[in-house]
């Protein structure tokens, strides 16, 4: 497999019909938190909420008339499928979609929106896939791979042109990795026009079977994948990409679910935008390589923004506990009339507001006069939730720090 | 109070010394599902996250030097604050700002983070506003008004002038009222330039000081507020800003706070911005305007982003909850065995996912052979949470909605 710069640029030609360039926003506070320009470039803004939309459409411009009369194929638990059905409603294919029964309801109904018939199978992507290519070998429709594809490579790939359109002086470039379609192509872009430019890979610890293959120079499979970021999450590497890749990433990070969360949260609070946890991963990374990139221009790829917002909610609870701004304590008051009154009366005088207090009198395990209370609370940061759970030591039976 | 196409013009050309235009981005999906295009100028995407950084700078800009020696002083409950304090960091002025004690943490630290002096006194904003008027007279910094200020409206009005530069052929600019700067720059820009285009004020139906004096004739001050969007909650409307504004807005739109939190989340979700309330009442105003827009170019101002991030995580509930896709139900079960693995798999079936289930035997008011499960679940919509609770009910003896 081998993508040229040709090809990338025949892509954005072509693309241009559909798509505006994503937009590319200089970002004051991180910038300033962090010592050097950060710049977004942000794939969440695209019509489907991710950079898929690229390489899927072009892929399915490519098709002859006759195949896309056959229509198109696909396996996906989410961004890629929307890609596809998007790409296959604007080429007036029909696209059939196989997700796996797992899949967020949301995605589900966005593809179903965009017109594509989805079909929920397999109970993971590994097993979607192999039903979807069997589906494919009877239909007759052409399957549009998500990564191992040149033409869906070569349309990621036109993110790399607008990122050096956009800042012409870009020192960095960090992205994330699942299968490694699109680090891939706007690598090929990048080191072709401008070798210097610096690349970085991201993978979540909990799904990183690129990294892994690059240290160990062929495609690892991994036993399972752990992380919430769905969109990252590839358990079979492609020896093909790990070639691409290995010869064009200058430098790989790994980052773990915390970070990712806490990243999406710092996102939404000083960027103002949504991300899932596939395009926070490369902001996660920015903590280990924060000498690297002091002084110098950096694009972080926001790859996508299509999370379920349940999961967001639970995102925010996690990184405001990470991040020191929500506490949770159980303590334990001796039952007396006045007791709780006084225990508000502390917390408040120390500047914590009380989200949740759960008094339950009536919990069996408990001596009789004594009563448990549960706080979460929410807090300026980790200095002020040290000075509350001081405060509040002085004055119940016992504290418990829940996790 | 008088504020020409030529004052806006002036202020402009001092701002972008310190200010690039806010993006404005269009969005196909509202686009697609308006039936018009949908423009959204992101004022959340300042460096301060709120359009208040341009009048806040402007006026200060416009100080003697001595002027700005002896300092400024503000009174606000959060963008002004963050505004002032930006503009003096900028401009080498000290800041005071007075913020009322119940003020969100997080818009308190950003303040303080800009090198303000915060005095936290006065219960809500007008108190506030008292405080900081005696301050000033004893300290003799200069007062910098939130709305009610020439320069600060003139500051404000450039949003109008680069709305009309990324978008010269807008029909129609939606935008919130609070105090009513930002529309009153932004109308004189526009109504001079382009007096075909139509503008919409909008507010909250919790806090609609200015459309309640557009409609009497007179600035009106409510006995209370009642919204969440912080930003646009006057409780006295101004009779400077009324007059300017009884002029040049065309449509008024009053909307609901359930409008507004699925705004918020329509935003999130659609857009991948973020937007504190007072950004999503543009959006949620579009509803009523359905028919006026239809095949227009519309701008929806985003005026700002600096919602608290523990405010978003309820706002996702209400949203959820009103959009219908999520449910709560408390349910009776006969309690034997098997009865609450029965019940799950019926959900499991119905395609809803169990967000929460609290199984509590041990409450007191329930029979000896009965059981309440109180169950949050996810579905696709309201279509789906009707579904569910049909097939519910035929296994429960019981069901309540939890509204």
């Amino acid at each position: 497999m081998k993508i040229t710069l040709e090809d990338i640029k025949k892509a954005r030609k072509e693309l241009q019909q559909y798509l505006a360039p994503s937009p590319m926003l200089f970002n004051s506070w991180l910038s300033e938190s962090l010592g050097c320009e950060i710049y977004l470039k942000l794939e969440n803004m695209q019509p489907i909420g991710s950079f898929k939309i690229r390489g899927a459409t072009y892929k399915i411009s490519r098709l002859s008339a006759s195949q896309r009369k056959r229509g198109v194929i696909a396996a996906s638990a989410g961004n890629h499928a929307q890609g596809v059905a998007w790409g296959a409603r604007q080429l007036g294919a029909s696209a059939l979609i196989v997700m796996p029964t797992g899949a967020p309801i949301v995605k589900l109904q966005n593809t179903k929106a965009l017109g594509a018939e989805v079909v929920l199978r397999g109970e993971n992507y590994d097993q979607a896939y192999a039903i979807a290519r069997e589906i494919a070998e009877k239909t007759n429709r052409v399957f549009v791979h998500a990564f191992e594809d040149e033409a869906v490579i070569a349309g990621q790939g036109t993110a790399g042109l607008e990122i050096l359109e956009q800042l012409p002086d870009v020192d960095f470039v960090v992205g994330s990795v699942g299968g490694g379609g699109l680090m891939a192509g706007i690598s090929t872009a990048i080191k072709v026009l401008k070798p210097k430019v610096q690349l970085v890979g991201c993978q979540s610890s909990g799904a990183s079977s690129m990294i892994q293959s690059i240290r160990t120079g062929k495609a690892v499979k991994l036993e399972s994948s752990h992380t919430f970021a769905d969109g990252i999450a590839v358990i079979q590497a492609s020896e093909k990409l790990r070639k691409i890749l290995s010869s064009q990433i200058d430098h790989w990070v790994e980052v773990d679910e915390e970070a990712i969360a806490a990243s999406i949260l710092t996102l939404l609070e000083k960027a103002k935008i949504l991300s899932e946890g596939a395009g926070a991963v490369a902001f996660a990374a920015l903590e280990q390589l924060k000498t690297k990139i002091r002084g110098k221009k950096v694009v972080l790829i926001i790859s996508g923004g299509n999370i379920d917002v349940n999961l967001l909610s639970r995102i925010i609870d996690l990184g405001l506990i990470r991040s020191g701004r929500r506490l949770r304590v159980n303590v334990l008051l001796s039952d007396r009339p006045g007791s709780l009154a006084n225990l508000t009366r502390l917390i408040a005088k120390q500047g914590a507001n009380i989200l949740q207090a759960i008094h339950d009198r009536s919990e069996p395990f408990t001596k009789i006069d004594q009563t448990d209370v549960a706080l979460t609370l929410e807090t300026r940061g980790p200095d002020h939730s040290a000075a509350v759970i001081k405060a509040l030591k002085t004055k119940v039976l016992r504290l418990e720090l829940v996790h």
